[in-house]
This record gives C-alpha cells, structure tokens and sequence, in this order.
C-alpha cells in the first residue's frame, strides 16, 4: 500500500516538473528567435499546455493508452484517462498526467522549427492534431502494450523515438513545407544567420529543461520499485554533461569561439540521445551517447542548412537527429541485447526498424499538417505579418518595452498605435471605451 | 512510521515549490509593469519572503493555527510553529514551512495591485500587517477546526477563499485608496493602457506560478494517503488549461489578437478559481470552472477599470474575483454536496457565506492597513517618485542597464548619476568613500 | 525495503534541484555583471555542468569518498562512483548525483568573483582543476568518515565549509591574482561601481537558488529517516529570510534606499551561513545565524573593496566571508555542543580550527590555479578582449539583441561583423559557407 503512496508523490512531482519544461521551451525559443516574434513563441507554448493538453486528456490519452485494435491505435478512455488500470501501485490520473507532459513536449518540439513564420491559428490546428492523432498513434506502436513495435520487444524508455524523433521530423516536414523565413537564405543559395534575441534567457530555459528531464526520464519508471530510478537519472546527467562538453569543444576548436547556441543544443542533444535508453545503458554508455550526439547536433544543422530548411531553433538537428541516434543507440549499448555490448544483431534492427518507422510517421504526419492547414486556416503567415513581426501582427503587443527611459518609445501603446500606425492589443481598446 | 517519512519528503519539497512560487510572482509583475519599476516589484517579492516570513513564522502562524478563541482567533504557537501536534503523520516543522509559503503569497497578491506608486515603507508595513492580522484571522475561521466557518462546514482546500480571496480583495481596498498610477485614467474618463515592459519575464513567472501550484493544491493533503492527491494535481492542471484556452480565444475571436497578458491572466485564474475544490470535485468539472474563470478575469477586469480602480497586473480580477468564484464554485460542483452535482442547497449557502465574508474582510483589511500607512510612513509615493519611478526613487538602480553598448548610457551608476542628477544607491556611494 | 525507495526518489529529486541552483547561478551572475559579459558568465555555468560535472564524476568523487589514505586523500571509486556502498539504504548512483551538484556549485561560487576579465580557456582549466583536486581533497578532510577534520569531528552538514567557504577563498584568491577589472579602481585609490545590467534577471536566479538551497541542505539528510530533515528545510528558509531582512533595512536606513543586489546578497549569505548548522541548531539559532550573515555581507564587501581586490559579484563575501562564519556559528549554537548553547569549549575549537583550514586551503588553491593558468593558456583576458567584451571577444555573439526594431542594429550578425569589425561565432560561418 505504501508502494503507492511513494509513487503518487514521485510522479505527482515529476509531472510537475515535466509540466514546467513547457516554460524551458518557451523561455529558450523566446531567447533564441528574433525579437519581433518572442511572444508568438511564447504564446505558442501557452497553447500547447492549454489547447494541447485538454485535447490529449480528452482524445489522445485514449488513442495512446486505449484498447488496443490490431496494434494500430486505442480507441477507450476518451475523456476519462484516469480509468486506466495500471501494472504498477499508481493511480491512473497521476499517469494520465504524466502522460499529458510528455504529449505536450512533443508540440512544443514543433513549435522551435516553425517559429517567426507561421500563421498563429495553424499553429493551434497544429497543437490539436499532433496531440490527437500524431503523436498518440506512433505513440500507441511503442508504448502500449500492444502496440506492433512493442510486441516486437522495441526499449524507448522516456521517448527519444515516441516523442522527440516524432516531434522532429513532423518539425522538419513541416519547417520544409513552409519555407524558410524571409531573408534567411540569399538567391545565390548562402545563407543568412540571424542573431538570437536573448542568450541568458535561452540559457534560462535551457537549465529549466535540464531540471525537467530528469523527471522526464527517471519518471518513465512509474515504480520507485524500479532500480533503475537512480542510474536513469545519472546517466541523464552524465549524457546532457558530454553533449554539452563535445559542442562547446568542437566550435572552441574549430571555430575559436565557443559557441553558445551550440554548446545549448549539445546539452540538449545529450539529453535527447539519452532518453531512450538511460535505464537500458551503463553510465560509460550514457557519456559515449551524449559524446556522439554532441558531434551530430553539429552536423546535423549544417546538413538541414544546406537542404535549404529553415530551423531557427535548431529543433530538428537536436530532437529529429538526436532522437534517431538515441533510439538506435539502445540497439548498440543495451547492456543485456546491444550489439557493441553483447554481439546480439536482432534487437539492433528492432531498434534500427523503429527509427525508421518515427522518421517516416514523423514526416507523414508534418506532411499532413501542413496540407491541413494550408486548405484551412492558411499555414504561413502572410508577408507584411512576418516583416512587422508575428508579436504585434498576432498579438498586438511587443515583448520588450524596457527602453521608455531612454528613447522616445512611447510607454502608452496607444501612442504606439498612433505614431506607427501598428494596431495593438484590441482588449485595451475595449478596456478604453468601457473606462469611458 | 513510513508514512512519516513520506509525508516529510513530500511537504518539504512542495512548501520548496510553494516559496518558489514568490520567483514567479516576481518575474510576472516585473515583466507586467513598466520598466521603471520593475526593481521595486521584486524588492517587495523580498519583503514577502523575509519581513512577511519571519512575522509569519513568529506571529501569524500562532494566530491562525493556535489554540482557538471562540472561533474567530488563535492564541498560542507563537515563536515556535514546529510544536504544532497535527492529526497527520507530519513534523510540525514541515508544515509550518508549507504555512509559510500560503501567507507569502496571500502578501504577493496584494503586490501586484499597489504596483508603480506605493511608498515602500508602506509595503513593509503591509507585508507585516497582512501576515500577522489580515490573512491569519480570516484563515483561522476557515481553516482551524474550530473556526466559526471550518465549524459550519465551509470547504476551501488550498485556499481560493483564505488566500486568494482574502489576498484579491485586501488589493482592491488599498488601490481604490491608493488611486490610479498617473497618467493612467484621462480627465475625460478615458483609460490609458501602460505596455508592459518585458513579456517573455512575465511568461516565465507564469510558468514558475504553474510549477509551484501542483503543490500549492496538492500538499494541502498533507498526508501522501489521502487519496484525492493525484485526482488535485490532475484538476489543478485541467483548470489552468482551460482557463487559459477561454481567455486566449475569447479575445482572439473577439478582438482578432490573442492577448498575451489576458492568456496569462486566464490561467492564473482557472489555478486560482480550482484552488477551493481541487480535492472535491470531477476532472470534467475542473474543467468547467477553469473556463468559466477565464471568462470571469476578461469581464473582471473591465469592471474594475470601469470603477476607474488601477490594478496594474491584474491582481484583483485574477485573484480576487477568481477566488470568490472557486469558493463559490465548490457549492456547486462538489461531487458529494454541490448543487449541481446533488441539488443539496445548504452546503452551497455556506460556501456563499464563506465567500462574502471573505470579500468584506478583505476589504476591511485593506482600508484597515491603507489608513495604518496613511498615518504612519505614508501609503503614496510622492509624485516625483511616482515620476521618476520607483526603481531610482526607492532603490537607486535601474532594472536594465543593458544598452551601454549601443548607446551613450554610462556603464557606471557614478556617471549615470552625474548626467541625470538622479542618486544612486548609497552602498555604492559608501565603496567608493571607503575604498579612498 | 521501502525506506531505500523513499530515500531514492527524496536524493533524485534534490539532486536534480541541486545542479538546477547551477541555472540561478548564471542568471544571477548574468545579471550582475555588465551587458558585454553576461554571455561569458552563462557559458561558465555550463562549463560547470559539462566539464565539471564529468571530471568530478570521473576523478574527484574518488578523491573525496574513495578509501582513505591517511586522513588526507581517497584513492579509489575513479570512473565508477555508483559502487560506493553507503551506510544508509541509498543507491550509490543517487548519491554520486547528488554529490555532483555540490562539487558544480564549488566551482560556480568562483565563476562570480572571476568575472568580466577572465580568459575563457583558463575556466575551463579551473573547472577540471576544483573538480579534480581542490574542492574533493578538502572535502575529504571533512566529509570522508576516515578524514581528518572529520575524525576530529567536524560538523559541516551540508557544506559551509567544505563547498562555500573553500570556494569563496579560492574565489578570493584567483580574483587577487587576476587584478581589477579596468576601470574599476581609479588611480587615487577610489572605486568605481558598474551598474548590475540586468536586475530582474538576478532575481530569478536568487529564487532558483533559494528553491535548490532547500534540496542542497535538507538534502544531506541522505536518509529520510533523519528526523532533522524537516528542521533543516524551515531553518534553511528563516536564515535566508533573516538575511535578506537585515540587509535591506541596514541599507535602507543607513543610505535611504533598499538595495536589490545587498539584499540578494544577503539573503544568500544567510543561506550559506546555515548551510553547516542546519541539522544542529535550532530555529531562533537558524533567525540569528541569518541574521549576523546580513551584517557580515556588508561589510564584508566594503572590506574586499579595500583591498582593492574586484569581485564583480560579491562572491567572496557571500561565500568566503560566511562561509566562514556558518562553519563557526555551528560552534557557537549547535544544540548539543554549543559554546553558547552548552558552554563547551572544544567543540568550538573545532569548528574554528576547521574554518582556519578552509581558508587557507582555499587560498592555497586559488594561487595553484592562477599560477597553473598563466603558465599554460594564459590566465587574463587581453585588453582589447576585456574592452571588447568577453562576450563577443570569447563567443562572436551579444547577449541581447533587442534593439532590432527601435535602433540600427543590424538584425543579422553578418551586417554587425561588417559595421563593427568584430568578429561573430565561426560556427555561422561555417554554416553560410556549407549553405553555398
């Protein structure tokens, strides 16, 4: 009985700690885009934990988790999570929550890649169809019991193929379909780098995801019973730790400048690349995935650079890539099936076939979005929209206004209004005549 | 004796989240504010976390929690809240810390609605008085067994109506005596709309808000046997998203614009509104209140603007009216004794009870500390301050220092205070005489 | 059994808050230090949490627990600190977790007073060289059960001594040795001050670091079974706030005006200050322990001030100065063996021979780095570097870049390489020519 005390409170706790990764996605994606589209980012991440979690509780828990048909997808606990029976003490509405984190990181993996050019109602369409159909199906293949990859006997403990492999490459399908943003790329085929708007806010987010992951990985256990708990965590450390240490060494060498936006998404890469296999793999394992992932996030970004796809976060070189390598990796260091650790090849192409499997459903289902949105809302947002920035063209409002001190920036909006003949939040001016 | 230990670890680590929770507070009205006062605010998110602390600690605690006066007052305690024998299977100690972080926030509350013209004397003096008079009275009606409301069977399970309530309204008392920000309502009646200064800042308070709320709610079990633990976490989740979904598409579709602040403002809500009946109620009625919450704060708010009452950040539609609504909210939707649920009207009368009471104490408090101020250090900032802002007037510094690259700003404070006549704070003043 | 479960999720949980303390270290230290640095000072942070992570991993988690060699030095554990085997029902994984957010947060402390004219190769030097050798052989003395101090029977719960105190006189020393940064010294022997740039952006990292201190101290219970578990959270908390309270309302009184970073930094002293009693005294000890560190930190940094030694942060007198302090007041107050609780002498000698010991063993060490830095990769910035800021001159990018739509800022690096001269990330580089 007091096995399910514990582990309500632990994953009670590590929900919420998951949950709050959404802030290092905002936080990390507002630091890193241009200023103009810091609070379309961040409103963004709002719909996802708004829009997108009501609409997995509702429909995609049920997809992922419900009773299995021909393991394709579930079709019970709509509107209901909290009903499933578990194999572990745990009450069914602490999984379900745990479970919505994991749903909604998988928008918000999205959201980087189409970031600073995408119209804002696509980008809730979108929410709602990765949260209902995407990500729940593959999902369902992996990670339900009977889904057909895992009655094949595929390990992808906390998701680096279910979550971020899936969430990249409909990022990519997606970033592709969209072009890339106006001015990134010159008609001769160079290309135009623009300067992140915020590093210590990027770098703010990127230690709130750190501090989320370990629950993210180590909460996958559901069981504290589960002596992998302790080892899971460490291993998330030491493989974000080595990612991190790669990236930053690469471009000291390389380059001469350690570069932060890459020593960022090396970390990140680490922690990707670990996921599916930090309870699978030793902690030497864990340091030697990171490493390698390190070296990918690099390439990897120059590689999509060239394919002429704009990313302005970088998500898919780091979840895309990252989460294909940390998927196969388990194939290579599982410490009881790993072909490098046990000579076995039958689990590797296991692994191998479900990489290929995310990467294919990932890029189907981007593809699908975007013909969606594009004979509904319309998917990208219109040229004078981008230009203005998608802050004031969507959201009225600009993200910083810290300069009224110094210059002449007005610190009313309506004089914004009127001097740059920009229209601001509508709720003000509502707020205006009501005061009236 | 295990559940001890549980329930140790699970009340330090969310009175932890609790007190981080001042982080968010902190980020959100700094970043809602103008820049000039975006020091000043954090400065009182201080004031709450050591004046209002302590006095909490030594006094407040014993108020509330102590040895009850004919319902209305605690009498022992004070000094020593750790000696408290609680009739769960917890060190007095953890659950003076998790009090602790309730009070701070009840003071936080107020914060935001005062912003950008209180004197800061006046604040300290307020933080004191509503930690050791204001919200440990009314809290004790409610929440020590033998308060005259606890008595009458009210149900407010983390404080919807003892904390946000009592917090929303002690707001509207003082900046109704405070008066408008200048500036701010036209002679004519018209309403100015200040931008806020930093949107990304205010979005990573609400986040950290977010985080710190699952166990705001979820801690108020106490004991990890109770079983409506995860059922809370789940509901405080579904109540912020749909709250935040309403707000969000209430103005997009009303306005064209999704409004970040009122987004914000919308989750807040759906938390604040859950708080009462997070343990008492269905996942789908969660739901509800969260939307019927985020339509509340958008109406709220032109309510109170209409009242030609100046509440910065929000504060008083989020908390206040939000906090009466969760009260009342319980009477209806409490799947044992909820009017709708059942048709039981007595328990539902109580809650309303409840929730006036909380409304006229809360408006009591606030004239009560207005006139204390008033009388004592002063309640307003003089107008110059006010002018200046108070970040120079009261703390000598300025929030962003951030342009000395790009512009002739003086990287250091001596020069700034050369050029603009305005001093600086005094410590630096005292390093230099010193280091002659 | 159970117990081992509980104890496992409560250190996987703190450690995970412990090394997020490394996000509010680099938010804080970005904050106060000049626009032009406040990248540098983020990349630190994350050389802490890569390089330094690994290399205590690797190397220092076996100098510190490994088997002893004559009270000084551990000798075994390299590569494979998970198989310690420890005297409470603990995984050696979590330990060595948890351990590694210690030995992160050792070198943080000196990462503040080195700031804004460091080179960048020389920390990371540093870093390797805290992990490897400084903080794991001093740790050793006190916290390996066959160390020397230890054997005495030193008393440094969670490291007043061992983490902060070592730190800050390494910090002290490495600062003396690198010299002030330019400008702030004048010729006649007065101080200039450069304004904090980013004030809200300190704050959040002192609420990040105050929400990790209650992990970094409660924490060390290790075992949840400790029944001071909670007593070490609550005093965590009031040390803290006493802190923070003394030295906004010295300030306030003695110059007029609350001032933000001597009320961060005094919070932060009062929460090293109890970091090594928290265990062992009691509540109103815990109140006055704060509230002495309050005082100390003001005097403290006139006291740095006046050796002309620069420390950009206060870092010293945060963490040397209290440290210091915290170690003896466990001395004065500890409830069993206090000289002002008991009367007991020799306990107090202890303490006080154990501060002596940190001291200079810090101060030993700072010199070791310095002199080991400027015979290998250089240990100052180059003046044009330091001018240029370390931001650019060590990462090719600014840490904001705000400025885009109000000033003529270029919106791509390329164009500020052109305008300015100065050199941007390679990495871009690199990808504008593969983008060919």
């Amino acid at each position: 009985m007091e096995l399910m005390y514990i582990n309500t409170v632990w994953i009670v706790l590590a929900s919420a700690m998951v949950l709050f990764m959404e802030g290092g996605f905002s936080l990390l994606e507002a630091g890193l885009v241009r200023t103009k589209n810091a609070v379309n980012v961040t409103m963004k991440i709002f719909v996802d934990l708004t829009v997108g979690a009501l609409a997995f509780w509702v429909v995609g828990f049920g997809v992922l988790f419900g009773k299995d048909q021909s393991g394709l997808i579930g079709t019970s606990l709509f509107g209901s999570p909290q009903l499933i029976s578990l194999p572990v003490h745990l009450p069914g509405a602490a999984f379900a929550l745990f479970q919505i984190g994991f749903a909604v990181a998988c928008i918000s993996i999205v959201s980087g890649a189409v970031a600073e050019r995408m119209n804002f109602k696509a980008y809730i369409l979108t929410a709602f169809l990765i949260t209902v159909i995407i990500y729940p199906i593959s999902g369902h293949w992996i990670w339900n019991s009977n889904g057909w990859l895992a009655k094949m006997g595929i390990k992808d403990f906390s998701g680096s193929a279910a979550i971020h492999a899936v969430g990249g490459f409909t990022a990519l399908a997606m970033a592709k379909f969209l072009g890339a943003r106006k001015g990134r790329f010159n008609s001769d085929g160079s290309a135009n780098v623009f300067a992140p708007s915020n590093i210590p806010l990027a770098s703010a987010g990127t230690f709130i995801l750190w501090f989320g992951w370990f629950a993210f990985n180590a909460g996958s256990t559901l069981d504290v019973s589960n002596a992998s708990l302790a080892p899971v965590a460490i291993n998330t450390l030491l493989a974000g730790a080595s990612g991190g240490a790669v990236s930053l060494f690469v471009t000291l060498k390389k380059y001469g400048k350690a570069d932060p936006s890459m020593t960022i998404n090396g970390i990140l890469s680490g922690l990707v690349a670990i996921t599916a296999g930090c309870a699978y793999v030793s902690e030497w394992s864990a340091i030697i995935i990171g490493a390698i992932s390190g070296f990918i996030v690099i390439y990897a970004t120059l590689f999509i650079d060239n394919l002429k796809i704009d990313d302005p976060v970088g998500a898919v070189a780091v979840h895309g890539f990252n989460g294909v390598f940390g998927t196969i990796a388990v194939g290579l260091f599982d410490t009881s099936h790993g072909l490098l650790t046990t000579g076995e090849f039958s689990f590797f192409f296991v692994q191998l076939l479900g990489a290929v499997v995310v990467i294919v459903w990932g890029l189907i289902g981007g593809t699908f979005i975007a013909k969606v949105c594009e004979k509904t809302v319309g998917f990208r947002a219109a040229e004078r929209e981008e230009e203005e920035g998608l802050d004031m063209s969507y959201h009225g409002i600009p993200a910083y206004n810290e300069l009224e001190r110094f210059t002449d920036i007005p610190t009313s909006l309506y004089d914004f209004e009127e001097t740059t003949g920009i229209s601001i939040a509508p709720i003000m001016n509502k707020e205006k005549e009501m005061a009236r």
